[in-house]
């Protein structure tokens, strides 16, 4: 009651103010601190955003010396301020980001002068009343057919960027050329200002740690792979609830698969800014950029099986949690898991490294055969250790992963093709087999390397083009 | 041979150039029907594509008769050109996109043409010497710190463009400044140019057909949930081989789920832009959008067990074409699946419609009844027949289904809980359920509508909060 009435009572603008202004002053410090903590977490995941942030800044202020030297500035007067603005909007992260947008610039640039200037002349032939009429009819039909080439899907990959520039410069030059007799000058002078801060970008931007898309792209696929490895890592003692005995090893990590689900968008964005880029590092000029997006596409089907293998994990939990179903239908099921993680983990590791991974394959082979055993388990078993068990439905429960498993099975198998694939197309060269892999991984069932190598020759051999 | 001779042979260059333009105009009509065929198909497929390109033509035309009449060209002289460029770069697919757009230009450059006014103020007080060196670490500074902000990312989902736009602003107002003693002329006509071109391009945006970012979300996500309905629809037909006796229908369409897989990062930038709406049709200023994000993950991950469910037929194609599984089995399968069928038919519609999807409850309930039933039926089987039966595993193929189908289910029922939750927040009035929503579904084991409407509230009442 209080409270409500010294509210409802008129009070002095100070202290109406105050009470608005107070929380705010109070919550200062805990958003400066979020503030604080955000920024450190995206400078310390990612070092180049800082780095990123200093390019910019370091090449604007390049640029911008054409104003403080009175002879550069003279040469191009209030044109210079177009360089600036290229630098601005064409600055990327990455370098086949700013290739492409810079590019896209330059030849819009280009073209829509030379247009522009063309649709000048050939209005200025119209008369006094013509000229506005031809002009406006102009502009309306480019700009009306560029932005809709917009929405072709090819084009707004690539090209966007270009076709609104083409649109914006038409217009400026043409329209421009109106009042301003000296419309060639213009046209003339925005041309080179903008290959001016193009090349400035460019440079300041290949040339002082430079963030290469095909680079990123490479490891997104391959870390995504591996993220599909570290779910097997843990599933089948997490499954069979053999994880206390382990510790909480990976308990955490297993749900990195879900990031896989969501990495379609950055994965075709980053394909796209690749194909802009020259040769860099171990990557050719005409690199295999699009086997990465059928990678990248087969890890979400795969992620889509363990989103769903996941699910048995939570109904394990929450249904039964003491019944541990054992014999030889839990040492198959370990073997498939350990199997497939050992082998997407060595198609990972084959891919960040750029060599064939030679051996996944017999990882692979070995999880298909453990669950061809484990189908014929399945066969053999012909229910009699379940007409003793009164509760089937568990066991069949336990059964239900077998076709599951064998699906995912396929799909990593698929997998493995096109990283092949990519590898051979990529020109990926054989090394010694790094015996540093193996202690990385779980040796629980491994074979020793050099045996796995061999096996992977005839496996690849044997296994080439049959269906899976 | 003789082919290898000839092109070895000295030829002219007209023969010479012939031979590389040929093919090009040999495949020039080709690629003609190829480019009309796709137009025609980017038109029909949305025609707002063709007026939105329309709208755009028409914007840019109207803005340029600041150039054509004397009187208001002089008013602005060569700034007018800011006008036009803000058409041509805010003008956006839909309201919300250019609204944002719009909002961002003009507020960034508000802010960013004070502090330009500011900087250039501060740095000559510097004297000669030390005006281009403040200038300088001023632009520095803050295009380091504007493009370090651009990372965050709920920055960069809603002020990304605008960030851009004030590190423009601030080098054109600050540099300018240093040439040209008109600086506050300057910053004044680019603020009102920019005002103008913002203004034509909302008027002509709002008011000629527009095209509502939230109203694309809200089919989007209702046309998502469609999808998962037609997906069970055919789901049970197919599985048990009942297609042949129903005929084709359905076959194709079944495959739209893996549309839902890859729908976030559209939902997500749509959500953005609806953010930016005004209230329109039925939806009010604060609209839940961010509820569709919920509803639309769930899809996604209920997707995910369709794509396996899809993988079940696919493995029953293949390995095993004439068997078939009958008995209580297939009964309640095939009544799961028309259950849910309905259940997510009638959760779309109700989106659509935006009434409260009474009836949809009603009908996942029943499939979960079903799935009990299910559930019992392999507890009480105890494998009897089983054992007669040799090939266990196709059984155990079968029957797999169960978990799957109930984790499925689980899922469902989070979509339906998630759209109750729209409904209720976004305030949706419940009218008289049409009864012609009936005719449009699978009817095969649906109960009359208004018992179904009478089952739909007790359920809800009882179920509300309770785990599944």
């Amino acid at each position: 009651m209080a409270t409500e009435k010294s509210s409802n009572e008129y009070e002095g603008l100070l202290p109406f103010c105050l009470r608005w202004v107070k929380p705010i002053f109070t919550k200062l410090p805990a958003m400066a601190v979020e503030l604080a903590t955000m920024t450190k977490k995206l400078a310390k995941d990612d070092t180049r955003r800082v780095v990123h942030a200093l390019k910019v800044g370091l090449a604007i202020t390049l640029v911008s010396l054409f104003y403080y030297f009175k002879p550069l500035y003279d040469g191009f007067g209030t044109s210079t301020i177009w360089a600036v603005v290229t630098v601005v909007v064409v600055f990327e992260f990455s370098v086949g980001g700013t290739l492409g947008r810079g590019l896209n610039r330059v030849m819009a640039t280009l073209l829509a002068g030379a247009l522009g200037f063309g649709a000048h002349y050939l209005a200025s032939l119209g008369g006094d009343t013509g000229r506005p009429i031809m002009l406006g009819l102009f502009v309306f039909v480019l700009a009306a057919i560029s932005t809709f080439i917009r929405f072709f899907p090819k084009m707004k990959a690539r090209y966007d960027y270009g076709l609104l520039i083409f649109i914006l410069t038409f217009c400026m030059v043409s329209l421009s050329g109106y009042r301003d007799d000296e419309i060639a000058k213009l046209a003339y002078s925005r041309m080179l200002t903008i290959l001016i801060g193009c090349c400035f970008t460019v440079f300041v931007c290949v040339f002082v740690c430079p963030v290469w898309a095909g680079t990123d792209l490479h490891h997104l696929v391959a870390s995504n792979i591996d993220s599909l490895a570290t779910f097997f890592h843990g599933f089948g003692a997490e499954y069979f609830g053999l994880l206390q005995e382990q510790g909480e090893v990976g308990k955490v990590d297993m749900q990195k698969y879900r990031t896989v689900l969501n990495s379609k968008s950055n994965e075709e964005s980053l394909t796209n800014l690749a194909r802009w880029e020259p040769r860099h590092g171990k990557f050719r000029y005409r690199h295999p950029w699009k086997v990465y997006l059928e990678i990248g596409s087969l890890n979400r089907e795969c992620a889509c099986r363990l989103e769903v293998l996941n699910g048995y994990l939570q109904t394990k939990r929450t249904q039964m949690p003491s019944q541990q179903i054992h014999g030889p239908f839990q040492e198959e099921c370990m073997k498939i898991c350990s199997e497939l993680s050992n082998g997407l983990r060595e198609l990972a590791m084959g891919l960040r490294k750029m060599v064939p991974p030679l051996t996944a394959k017999a990882h692979i082979e070995k999880a298909k055969i453990a669950a061809e055993n484990l189908k014929s388990h399945l066969e053999e078993w012909r229910f009699e250790e379940m007409n003793n068990n009164k509760n089937a439905l568990e066991i069949v429960h336990v059964a239900s992963l077998s076709p599951l498993l064998l699906d995912t099975i396929c799909c990593i198998v698929k997998i493995a093709d096109s990283v092949q694939k990519l590898a051979s197309i990529a020109g990926f060269k054989a090394v010694e087999v790094p015996s540093s892999v193996a202690p990385e991984q779980d040796q629980g069932s491994m074979q020793p390397c050099h045996g796995a190598v061999l096996v992977a020759h005839q496996v690849i051999m044997i296994d080439k083009g049959a269906p899976c």
